[in-house]
């Protein structure tokens, strides 16, 4: 590997750490508009997609000139194939951002239907995902990698317990089932950045294990 | 390009187009099992997940060999990369199709909530818009591309009236408010792999035409 490759690899990975940063930051304007009820911070998250979209169209640039212009062996073929498919995932992350925010938007217009503890608490969680994602990618870091995929099931089990919460709000007074569900529809979008992170965590996982646990965790939970 | 490496080529479109059928059948069993209230049926949809998995991983290796061994050109870069894309968008799809199959499962513990008209309809169309995706990229056709990107459009309305209607369902009684809840979810699943064969044809668009739609759609169709 020549020096400029590595140069190259190295800005390839600041700058996918960037974009995951502006993901976090979406998750948190979104939420926080809603928990804070402040409209205006929406317009940040929104703000923050615009750029994140255009990092997006530069990082698959990137590669495919590295890929080009080095022909890299494959090990750093598949570096390079992972990048693309984490800056594919950070994107989606994005979106799912921008989802939360909508639905802020709308629960804006009516009174808080209960205080809001488990969709902030369930956001913080899953933004600590898209940075250990991130992060086990660059360090390539086995063990932190399979957190993330741990993490992913307290995820699941919080949206689980969100959802009949709030299928008792629905029941108790047709009143509150439009708001009941529009935090219903936000846990599932943090619950799908989290799925996003975890699909990060397994690439990690096949890059540096080189054991494909995208469909098989439970045979590396076995092997450990 | 050489003789060998177009034969691989071909062979990669042949198995993403077998893959597309398969997730196409999920889609197929998964409403089926809902609509004739067959739960056997739901049984099809999780034996294809499982080949749909394997050929998600074999589809991966095989793009890494086809550059690894061939250091192909840009153009053909793009398509191997772009394939590596369609491939996971794929995967993703069939995990929908799953989550529909586990909806139906349990709303058929219960007596029907409605007649079913607009999901299966819904059904269709996504179905389409998944064979259309993967037609427009072994064809590169550029227009059917963008034909597939008018159907979400399509797609997103029938899920907003589904929406609409359950939600006048569950206001009117609290009984109905599970089912109501479930099928709302299942439009969703719908519409995300919509959204799925949206992404394949964006891409085809940017590999055929060298525009990047991704988050510039509007441009293009003003171009027209």
């Amino acid at each position: 590997m020549n020096r400029h490759f590595d140069d190259e690899l190295g800005e390839l990975k600041e700058r996918l750490l960037y974009m995951a940063s502006l993901v976090e930051s979406m998750i948190n304007y979104s939420i926080k508009s809603l928990v804070d009820r402040k409209e205006e911070l929406v317009q940040e998250t929104y703000k923050h997609e615009s750029e994140v979209n255009k990092i997006q169209v530069e990082i698959d640039d990137r590669c495919i000139k590295l890929i080009a212009l080095h022909q890299p062996a494959a090990a750093d073929l598949r570096l390079i194939t992972s990048a693309m498919k984490i800056n594919a995932e950070l994107e989606r992350m994005g979106d799912q951002a921008v989802n939360i925010a909508e639905s802020s938007v709308k629960l804006l217009k009516q009174p808080p239907l209960k205080p809001l503890i488990d969709t902030p608490r369930m956001a913080e969680i899953v933004k600590k995902m898209v940075k250990d994602s991130l992060d086990c990618f660059v360090k390539k870091d086995l063990e932190l990698a399979k957190s993330v995929l741990r993490t992913d099931d307290e995820v699941d089990d919080l949206k689980d317990q969100i959802f009949r919460e709030l299928l008792t709000y629905m029941s108790s007074d047709p009143a509150n089932i439009s708001r009941a569900l529009e935090l219903i529809l936000i846990s599932r979008h943090l619950e799908r950045i989290g799925d996003h992170a975890t699909n990060i965590a397994e690439d990690v996982i096949f890059l540096v294990a080189g054991t494909d646990v995208r469909h098989h965790l439970n045979e590396l939970e076995e092997k450990k």
